[in-house]
């Protein structure tokens, strides 16, 4: 899966990530969208406004969750949870 | 699946909500979480969490994300996210 389907979800309003989702599947059948710690309810958020608003054929491929280790400003390692959902727009 | 094996994820600690789940686990080999809104990163924390400090063995078996139609105070309906997690700790 190339870098270039990604799309990597944070703290801007839901609908610039959905425009940025199907920027993707102009040119591909697959998106892949990443999330980390509070954002994760916002990429959830944009795979299913995506889906009711703008690509009803936009299925789920498949949801991962995990845990990544980041370094705080201070020095210290925190665990931050992840995920990952793949969605396809084969028809 | 019965109800008994359903942990709502709110706004509690995340400790509180692994205590839950490993209730649960005593008793069946499946544990389904299920989270709206703001909650869905806690779900994902209390999975991650659970896993990684109390039980290595429990693996995610299915991610189900959808949408829900709420009625807030003053009458309107909201569509909001929610996720399903069910894992199984079958060795």
């Amino acid at each position: 899966m190339s870098s270039e389907n990604t799309v990597f979800i944070g703290r801007k309003p839901i609908l610039n990530y959905c425009t940025a989702v199907l920027e993707v599947l102009r040119n591909s059948d697959t998106v892949v969208m990443k999330a980390r710690g509070a954002a994760i309810s916002t990429a959830v958020d944009v795979a299913e406004v995506t889906r009711s608003r703008f690509l009803s054929d936009l299925k789920v491929d498949l949801i991962e969750i995990g845990t990544e280790e980041l370094t705080t400003e201070e020095g210290r390692l925190r665990n931050v949870s992840t995920i990952k959902i793949v969605m396809n727009n084969i028809k």
